[in-house]
């Protein structure tokens, strides 16, 4: 068995130990002579998943009691319509931040049923930076300020989050968990699973209580925050095997020290590959300096063949996933949490190789 | 590692090669190097994955091509707010029968945005039958008709379908591949996965493709039909492993000789725990003999303090899952495809050692 330096951008490269544990517990979960799968949502075993899947949330984020902490389905694409649906009142407006794809589709959402102001847009620098907070004027009576904080496709991030007097919402996806971040600074921080904390099918929704009343009493009981966090999580069965799987991944995080032990690592790998970028007008890193991801980093070669070249080349030596996003091209490597930082410098070796035979 | 006997509701028991499958291939899918949780959803391996369980979907419910077979999150509950925002166009309304739970919160929420007609209700009588086709009258006007075909937590299924001339939907969630169907009678099938035919967090919806176009645009794209139809089910990123493990599942159903063949062991399972049933006063089958769900079997004993003692009994002998949902109380086994018939023969067994100790 041969595994591979995956740089997938979601889903994306789990915990090596965390699959075993998985695998290892597959026909009988700690003596319940049963699956995770198999076990009701309502049993005590699934009851301790659960439990253990929120407590390391909140200790890992520092979450206080005035958030709930949810485990949903759908994804960030069902927050992009939930948001709007739970937290703008009829006739009320709210501020959207334009800095890529991701948050260009929570944008087209919100204004399918009421009032956006998109109150900064990176599009006509194509998406290379995040606004600096100077740049950035809110609505007075915004019902909420939208942010993507980390562009899994441009690979860009606010390197700090803006001060706002509505409550601030990010979409973390693609870098939840893998920075510190002061979560009383935002009314809602919502991730998909698959990129840092989980398997696809999972949403993570951390919601300040207050806001979760706001929502319209005509609104489908599924998609009412206040319906989930009533039921702590089980109005309807959840995905249990992912959050399953967030509770061993969690664990992992918590083993390695916590998030600002996995920060520095993180920060170390995504140095080794800009410093490689940075050192030859070979590789050209697509986000400015002040804006890289550390958790996507994205490029370009002097041309679409060699970029082409790179991917199939990359692949045939074990490297998967670097091919980038459909809609922009380029390369990108996608290194949350679970790369190691084996797999970024081996990436890194054989840049500097492709460069020689190919420069 | 002793398995035990899984008589849980949802989610449920899985067959055991199956699950020996994904154990063998969590490290390494296929020869992939990575978990099938770490695939990507537009990777060639995930493609077969899905398309290996649309197809066997199709093949063994016979399903044409006039519909679309979907794998949807948020399981059943999602789909009770999608069917009246998807197909009941504005001022128009919907027929919905009342057989128990699952169907009055379909009710439910059909009543929130529009009109609903309970054209037949079954609470007077605890809900202890289907309706007979002759005792439904339908609205001409209706833009469709709802039935929850077997619930889950009453224990009573239709024995047959309605006719109807509106489009039937019929919630499948705890009977899906267990019988025979006629596809072609319905405009809509949808099923939570977690019962029958995989892991919770994955719905299948059929659905045929001229009911698609029926819904106002001002819906949200995730929650659109038409969105999930002309993205083959990867407008987001699905739940990739419930998919796979549908696909497993399925496999293995195909391998047993198809839904009629399954269908067959089913009865004879069901068959042998209702004569137990009938052949004593100890027990009480709840459900009407015609509407006796072969899936879920529901029954009293002649006090709640023998139930509670035959509950915890009957957890110590290996027998999990048997308490009545809490709404209901009394005794439930659910009996899906997965269990198998040494399962079922060995509650019989234990049933009448209990009845001559505690008689």
């Amino acid at each position: 068995m041969a595994r591979v330096y995956n740089f997938n951008a979601g889903p994306a490269a789990l915990p090596l130990s965390v699959l075993e544990k998985a695998q290892s517990e597959m026909l009988d979960f700690g003596g319940a002579g049963m699956s995770v799968m198999e076990l009701s949502h309502r049993s005590k075993d699934f009851d301790a998943i659960i439990g253990a899947a929120e407590a390391n949330t909140r200790s890992l984020l520092g979450i206080s009691d005035d958030y709930s902490v949810l485990f949903l389905q759908g994804g960030a694409s069902l927050q992009f319509a939930m948001i709007p649906m739970n937290l703008r009142r009829e006739g009320a407006s709210a501020d959207y931040v334009n800095t890529g794809s991701w948050a260009s589709k929570a944008i087209k959402e919100g204004k399918l049923n009421g009032k956006v102001n998109v109150v900064w847009d990176g599009k006509s620098e194509n998406f290379i930076r995040a606004p600096k907070p100077s740049e950035l004027t809110f609505s007075s009576d915004a019902e909420y300020v939208h942010i993507c904080s980390n562009e899994t496709i441009g690979g860009i991030r606010f390197p700090e989050f803006p001060t706002t007097s509505s409550p601030l919402i990010a979409d973390m996806s693609s870098e939840i968990m893998s920075r510190t971040i002061d979560v009383n600074k935002f009314g809602m921080i919502y991730a998909g699973a698959q990129k840092n904390i989980g398997p696809s099918g999972l949403a993570l929704v951390i919601i300040r209580k207050d806001l979760i009343d706001r929502c319209p009493d005509n609104v489908p009981t599924f998609l009412k925050y206040k319906t989930h966090a009533e039921a702590d999580s089980l109005y309807n069965t959840p995905n249990t095997w992912g959050i399953y799987i967030l509770k061993l991944i969690t664990d992992w995080v918590i083993s390695l020290g916590g998030i600002s032990a996995i920060q520095k690592i993180n920060e170390e790998k995504a140095a080794l590959l800009y410093s490689a970028l940075d050192s030859s007008d070979y590789w050209t890193a697509v986000a400015e300096k002040e804006s890289r991801s550390i958790m996507n980093v994205a490029w370009r070669l002097p041309s679409e063949e060699l970029e082409a070249k790179f991917v199939n080349d990359a692949k045939k030596a074990g490297f998967i996933g670097l091919k980038g996003h459909r809609s922009v091209g380029g390369i990108r490597a996608s290194i949350y949490n679970a790369v190691p930082r084996e797999s970024v410098a081996a990436l890194v070796e054989f840049m500097r190789e492709f460069e020689k035979q190919n420069g």
